[in-house]
């Protein structure tokens, strides 16, 4: 078994290798397939007049760059930050979230292209703001996947989670969102399901019986606890911008990110209660207050553009607080124990289960929905019964958001179980059981002096000489 | 008095029931009473055509939404990292910002919806982007009072100073803004003015004569330093979007935000100038770069859709800059020493008196407004001389302006003593006067053995042995 | 020599004296010269109706204002943070960055408003929000210039370097923008190859032989390297906005956004791969990821509204990961040891060349426009072949982008050896060699005694009793 062999974690040659090789293979590719949409490309001046189009400000860049950049700080930052409390892990939570999260983008680009954005004219991908979105978007799933194993594999190991996660994701989304016709718009499931189990699945398969010969490491200091709050933050406030992004322009949109700004607050407070009724002394864990306040965020995004009223967005986060925080306290040491899933992050509590939760309340919500709620043209617009899908009715959607559930699930578990056997392969690097959740194998680490006071360093000096 | 009990800090019952019994009934008001408002409906496809409105982009949702998350950054990053500054209290800087800024903003979009957003002809509250930011400005308040109180109270004590404090802001905002008819696009008054007061008052109402028991604790450290710069500059830099979130579309949106981007560069130079002209030495202060460079923002709250111009706003932030940095330096120990308001962050240099030369500073513009600068309809527009306020003239609006600022600084006060009153209660759970300025009494703290370099971790294992 | 002669760091009357009386001068010159323009005044709602104008959405602050917050975040965080990673200099690295962007932006308002903004009419400048956004860019010429010199100037001359710095970005913004009419959308020449330069010439003016005395203070420690990170993340982030922000209404932005994220990101992988190749052991340098990674931001700067094609900004990307990492491990040293540069941050190789780099860029692609591919409205709009400037044609305009790179490096060298030249006086309060990278001489600075945990202070207790 892995732990068997002596470990190297050299990655001289390999991670150089992968980042130079994959990156010119995307030069090639974008050569060959992308170019800009009508919207971005210089002949939208004549696109403008032939459509009738009245001011640039209907350009699509105006209705969601905005939005977009919320959701690339949510990426970057918040995704990076939240996953730095480690005391030791905090360079590779951050950089290596930075570096699959760059590939993963460019990768996402072509493959949601290929899949959504096809202009079989000329047999190009035309991309613009939405298609940036969206890779962020595909890019999110696997940074979910990477809490799992969070500290316990190589950078090497990582970009080849993102190169199958990328392309797992384009094909899941494809079936759920074109053939199921199922509407996701925040990603409950095609993000947040997927991406949970997927990782569940690798840490499983990557499962490490002598795991607690790291656990000096396996725990946060104060400050690393604050940089993670970092991340907890932009996340929990760009929300609402995550789960509006690529919703329909308009009164979607702005319900959207209501729906979703109600949700979050109401996961605070559940999170604080259940935590501190859990503890002794009645203290709150900062383990809860970083992850559990998100929960709600993710139950409400396949839901977040129908008319789930504010008051059911509430219940929603307020049920995801309670739920994801008993998940931490019960569930993961129960998994890590009798399951053999070591999930450093709890990946399980944010992501998977309110993503589950996130796909049944969007399945309900939709088969109840109704013409005197909605209006007439108001539930043909928000569930999209049009074209091949116009005969349509709200009950039946319920059943294909429910099937969509159910084929994001498999293509996360399934695809975690298939990554992790390759990541089995004793080729990639990866850290020793003692080893983990340690920046040295894989960082140049400063030696932290400083934080000997000149006080200290005088005795320490006494010490050395007198004793 | 408070401090010859002994305390108990064990939240444990109270903080989960607080949070648990105050969702659900958020729950089931908002169940009761909110609603979506027509642009944030699935009728907005319908709204749309009756109202011949041509295009998605004039829904109020792109008007107002990335002034809308920059506040929000102000509120959950911006309070919560500005006030990290202590060594020990950042978990509950951050993390109590974090829960009474969501129990507040679901809270305040009830009571402000009751006055501004009710609609009578179903009896329901409509919410849209405006109300969220709404929400926003009126949570600010009572992060503005926790400022003063910090470190010395119990989470559940803030649930209760928020409670109040929102229901006090919603009924002083409808006074002022609505009854009165006063202009207060940034909330130097109903925001600042009110919430600085509110929070002294408490603080002297909790007034800890033994406080010197933990002084200890009462500093930063280096990195703490750094972590509320985090808060400070995001603060500094959405000011602009917080001061014109709610403003006019157009020129009103556009003026605010340059009067209020001038005002802080302003201030900036000032309080630089007066940290190092009263230093020993001339070094800088960091409690002084952290809050002072701020109350600019403040100042120009009220004017900020006035025409101010340019140079007024330099004027503004450059008196702000210097008064501040001041009050830090004198009026903050004399407060307390003399006046028993021990003010943790010094609110009273950063909101109250900024708060009040921001009310004077729009009472006096109010008061010089005439139509040769605003233009015939400018002024009307500007200062919503329409309605039942047709007849109103600039002189008068003034005068309006200065009634507005009395009303915020008495329900700031009197709210205040009167919440101050119920937090004496020996219910809540706060800490003993040895044990302020802690996150001990209320997070489970990680052991932050890393900082011990192995060099010393060495050396003591030596000492323990041989000394 | 300047090391040779006693150094007298306290700024305790210069620098309260320079803040007070230019921030004075601002005041002055601002009631002389600014207005608002016709879209940020009151008279809006007339200007709007003589000018057929349909809706408050078209107001140029709808357009820009988000892109403004995005380079506001970059200037005061991305910047400033960036530079914290010295373990004791971090103060001075956010502190000053602050203090030398709010004058900046003040005198840019008014310099580059008497050059662009002029209403002949009344003599006034008439400002905007794109003004602030230009006014932003110019600040961060100065800021580039700060990253050569950061640890080793005082504040007061940090001031000094920004007064020219802006003027000169100023005059050569002019000739390279109007006069020369090159297009210069990101600022890969006036503001990166400017600014880079103008720090280096200005560093290698104030060269410190002896500047080995403070080698202890030269490098980062643990959490300042965490700290960096969020200057580096938020300027990864927000390049987009950076390099869009003024460029045209409509495909303009679009097309500069999407160009400017893919460069970024494909100079991740790069940077990562060199990083990795060029260590022993493969171990990745934080400064290489800190800084290389935002190297094809700049280099894409120029040429990001143009139609560079997807594909072409992953080349230069690529291009720019590895030269930038190249620099920091091959040039800086080099410089420092035979050219006499010390340049702290490494902003040759995170600016200036990818500045230089970006310009020959642009100059190529601009050579290479054709109306095949542009279309011919398109090529007219992107290159703005009007007015004067009505019979240019690409490969001319080829030529006009190579003498604007042209004159960027000569203002930057030549301003930078002039500036130096009086940052060489001695009565500007700058630090001792063996006193550089220090906040101490600068800033009241906390006791760090918590970073003694309780165990040590208890044995160091017993040494000073028992040793």
């Amino acid at each position: 078994h892995m732990c068997d062999r002596p470990k190297n974690t050299n990655v001289r040659l390999s991670l150089p290798a992968v980042c130079i090789v994959w990156q010119t293979a995307m030069i090639i590719l974008f050569g060959v397939f992308i170019r800009y949409n009508e919207e971005s490309d210089t002949h939208w001046v004549e696109y403008k007049k032939e459509n009738n189009i009245p001011s640039d400000i209907e350009n699509d860049f105006y209705f969601r760059y905005p939005s977009f950049q919320d959701v690339h700080v949510m990426i970057f930052v918040g995704f990076g930050f939240l996953m730095t409390f480690l005391k030791r892990y905090s360079f590779g939570a951050v950089g290596f979230n930075f570096l699959i999260a760059a590939f993963g983008l460019q990768w996402a680009l072509l493959m949601q292209g290929w899949f959504h954005s096809l202009d079989y004219t000329d047999g190009k991908i035309k991309i613009g703001v939405e298609n940036l979105i969206n890779a962020d978007f595909c890019v999110a799933g696997c940074l979910i996947a990477y809490g799992a194993v969070l500290g316990k594999v190589s950078p090497v190991q990582l970009m080849v989670l993102t190169l199958f996660g990328i392309t797992l994701f384009a094909v899941e989304e494809y079936i759920i969102l074109d053939l199921i016709h199922a509407r996701d718009a925040g990603g409950s499931m095609v993000i947040h399901t997927f991406g949970g189990y997927y990782g569940l699945s690798i840490s499983w398969m990557l499962y490490r019986p002598n795991l607690d010969q790291s656990s000096r490491l396996q725990g946060s200091v104060y400050h690393s606890d604050l940089f993670a709050m970092i991340g907890t933050l932009f996340l929990w406030m760009f929300w609402p911008s995550f789960n509006s992004a690529i919703t329909d322009h308009g009164d979607g949109q702005h319900r959207a990110a209501i729906n979703t700004y109600l949700a979050l607050a109401s996961t605070v407070l559940t999170t604080v209660a259940v935590s501190s009724l859990f503890q002794k002394h009645g203290k709150l864990d900062m383990v809860h207050i970083q992850n559990s306040t998100l929960a709600g965020g993710v139950a409400v995004g396949t839901a977040a553009e129908f008319m789930l009223m504010p008051y059911g967005s509430l219940i929603v986060g307020f049920c995801c607080g309670i739920l994801s925080t008993l998940g931490y306290i019960y569930l993961t040491p129960f998994m890590e124990k009798y399951m053999k899933i070591q999930d450093t992050c709890g990946i399980h509590n944010l992501h998977a289960m309110p993503g589950v939760i996130g796909g049944i309340v969007g399945a309900i919500t939709a088969a109840a929905a109704s013409e005197s709620v909605y209006g007439a043209e108001g539930l043909i617009n928000t569930f999209d019964f049009e074209g091949e899908f116009k005969n349509m009715v709200p009950t039946k959607q319920g059943g294909h958001q429910a099937a969509g559930l159910c084929v994001a699930i498999c293509f996360g578990i399934g695809g975690g179980i298939l990554v992790g056997f390759i990541l089995r392969l004793p080729i990639w690097g990866d850290p020793a059981d003692d080893n983990c959740f340690d920046d040295e194998p894989y960082w140049e680490l400063p030696e932290d002096e400083e934080s000997i006071p000149p006080v200290l360093q005088y005795n320490n000096h006494a010490i050395n000489k007198d004793v």
